[in-house]
């Protein structure tokens, strides 16, 4: 094994609810800068691997993250290869795509298998213990990387460590076990249990192996999804045909519980796996009432709470233990020993067809984001940001017309075939049914609001002749 | 005495912050829809007078409210004499320029002055009750309307019955006593104290006499205020230098525990003076959880509590008897019990020199209203609203152009002289500089999206030129 064939494997594919309303279907926690830093977790996970001693990571996650995760990397710059999941299978057929592609590059590639929503608080000692977890790999070890623990939490599997290796804080993996309850959890803290932090260390041929072994369809599905794959822009798109083979099941379940090569290295850096708002607020620096204040917000008479504004003003009183959260079209309250909850909440919410259970108001795309700013019954208004050289389809509309002004920058507007420049301060007019495209030819972002007006403004208006984006 | 001379007299220019974030300085609670009958509580205090047995009301009023009290008071189809107050000078002075005013329609007038923000349930007994005090007060007497407590609150001030009149439930005042702890409320309720409801029925002369007695610096003030007044639009506008003169002094302590006259009667009918978000709560219906909850609200594992929402989903999980109230550009959470210290919030945000402070987002005008969707650095949005007829100010902006696109209705425009008509999903450019005017003149509402662009976007760059509603 060479250091260079470390391959870091980075899970980003999740759709967390459990900290809506930032977190939705549509831009899930691990792409959220959760934590003041202007980093979202994603790209944390990433620095964390971005050392001489890794190799280019490879990413799994949806295609329907594919934008934002290429625009994640390129922010941090940092290069990989993004593997593109037609459906979410669980972690095992992820890590076996991961292995597989993996192998590739190397017949002894080692890979770090990491979720892209974990806090990592120390990065020096996360990629010692990597390193470390990687040269047991080496020897045929599949390592899961476990926490000591601080506390009797009941959120999180426990793992009991066997007879030890040659290596300090290094066992053998005796037994995997499910989430405790609070006494449980204190017996299990006493008899020298880790937390499972659901990150493991292989090499990717042992991995292979085992899944053959005891997951056998896990492994056909994932090997015939990426013999098919295709090369679409800067992503690898696995077959959708030969995925939906691969069993859906936890690589825990597949492999961690059976295999005879499990290993366990005691961490030695702080670790959250951020999974709800009360683990949010443990893992921010407090003020001196032990509340975490973020935003245009003000508290009176409070203690120990997490109180979270994206735009407007937000106000407590009174109150302990309680998280609030403000996003720009809802807002979440919860005592912090209820936040477990914001799952079922979320749950209902969808049952109802509430638009913000799933979507952000603002809706990132791969040429900028747009955000509805008003909605009446025969209009809409959005304002609209195009980054430079971001190019929207070439489109039309059965039932609005718009009208676009630019607030910033220069708009290049494309009208049934006729090309102008519209700059700030000036305003175009596209009628019904005209097909059009707009692009920002600048240096500046373009910003724009848009006025659609018509019997029907919805989303699904829209015909897309052309893309760039490979949309259509 | 005829019953026509009895003479409603409406306190409505009061600007409470308790009700924050519904109830803000430019739109008090009293002009509010806060009960779910789509009426504010001023315009319930109009209809509750409402009745052949009383004369038109004198609505006395804060100039800046003017607009409101008037549309408010068409919207229920009242009639009734305006008084604009140039500044806030509290309760004696209010009470003795109606007074005046009433005396100007009869010798004998006996005035029912009440507060715009009061909530009674049982309008029969009220108006019974009122007829009542105002036989009582024909006789000589200033009755005051106590209310037999229901729970020992420490909110409200006291009245202590005196001697048995000859009327059922009516006694002389023995005296009046201020906010009690909640020990001494008990105490006060096994002695028979009732609630001071701070409304009073009086002969108008009775009370002029007893202000020329105990407070001439009032009624002089006052006095100079009314016959200085000058009549503008549907208003009367008191004179400011007169009214400035009248002492800043509540009716209670000016007159009412110095008066010989004083009497009570112990009213029949529910009442809260809604003072505070708690108060709120106990006077709505409840759900099984004993939750009120308004507006596109989901509570879970939530009792006791009110949680209301003007716009945006809002969410609460696993809290009790807690307050949640979120308009388009602020939230306030309290606990029940903290509800009272909303006031100091407001008091901090006024002092943070926050616009939420004081204004809502939408704007009232004569001819509509406003509110401002969007804002960037050198932008902003608004959303227009012009009733039919409606007519803003010829007016210019030295620091922004203009963009208005019409999504409903017809908008007939005037820029720099030259008239057009804009119709829906028509626009039109105003450049910095232009002078320009903007009236409905057609039969629906009229609405527009403005784009303002240009280096300063605030609701000071405005040279007025002309405006109907006397505004320049």
């Amino acid at each position: 094994m060479t250091t260079s064939s470390i391959v870091p494997l980075i899970m980003a594919g999740g759709s967390g609810t459990r900290l809506w309303p930032l977190s939705r279907d549509t831009m899930p926690k691990q792409f959220i800068a959760l934590l003041g830093d202007g980093l979202s977790t994603f790209q944390a996970t990433l620095l964390r691997m971005k050392d001489d001693r890794f190799d280019r990571p490879i990413i799994v996650t949806n295609h329907e993250f594919r934008f934002v995760v290429a625009e994640q990397m390129q922010a941090v710059g940092v290069v990989g290869e993004i593997v593109l999941e037609p459906e979410r299978r669980d972690s095992a057929a992820a890590i076996a795509v991961g292995a597989l592609l993996a192998s590739r590059r190397s017949p002894d590639a080692v890979c770090i298998a990491l979720a892209a929503d974990h806090v990592v608080v120390d990065t020096d000692s996360f990629r010692t213990d990597c390193i470390t977890a990687a040269g047991l790999a080496g020897t045929g070890l599949i390592m899961t990387l476990g926490i000591v623990p601080t506390h009797p939490a009941t959120g999180y599997g426990y793992l009991e460590p066997g007879p030890s290796l040659d290596v300090p804080k290094a066992n053998r993996l005796a037994r995997f076990v499910e989430k405790p309850d609070a006494a449980t959890a204190g017996r299990y803290i006493e008899q020298g249990f880790l937390w499972n932090s659901g990150n493991f260390v292989f090499g990717a041929a042992t991995m292979l192996e085992e899944l053959a072994a005891y997951a056998p369809e896990v492994l056909e599905g994932a090997r015939a999804a990426v013999m098919a794959a295709k090369t679409d822009l800067d992503f690898l798109r696995l077959d959708a045909a030969g995925f939906a083979h691969a069993t859906k099941v936890s690589i825990d379940y597949a492999v961690m519980e059976k295999t005879k090569y499990a290993g366990v290295l005691a961490a030695s850096f702080d670790w959250s796996d951020i999974g709800s708002w009360d683990s949010i607020y443990d893992v921010k620096p407090k003020d001196p009432e032990a509340n975490v204040l973020e935003g245009p917000v003000v508290a009176i008479d409070t203690t120990g709470s997490l109180v979270r504004s994206e735009d407007m003003l937000t106000t407590v009183i009174g109150l302990q233990d309680v998280v609030v959260v403000a996003t720009r079209d809802a807002v979440l309250v919860t005592s912090k020993a209820a936040a477990g909850k914001v799952k079922t909440l979320v749950e209902r919410l969808k049952s109802e067809g509430r638009r913000e259970a799933t979507e952000h108001l603002r809706m990132y795309r791969p040429w900028g984001w747009y955000q509805r700013i008003d909605l009446g019954a025969r209009f809409q208004v959005k304002r609209i940001n195009v980054k430079p050289g971001g190019l929207l389809s070439l489109q039309k509309h059965f039932h609005r017309a718009e009208h676009w002004v630019v607030v910033r920058g220069t708009a290049e507007v494309t009208v049934d075939g006729k090309i102008s420049h519209v700059h700030e301060n000036e305003s175009v007019y596209l009628p019904i049914g005209c097909t059009h495209r707009l692009t920002n030819p600048g240096k500046i972002e373009l910003e724009l609001i848009e006025v659609q007006v018509g019997s029907y403004t919805g989303e699904d208006d829209i015909i897309r002749l052309e893309d760039v984006y490979a949309r259509t």
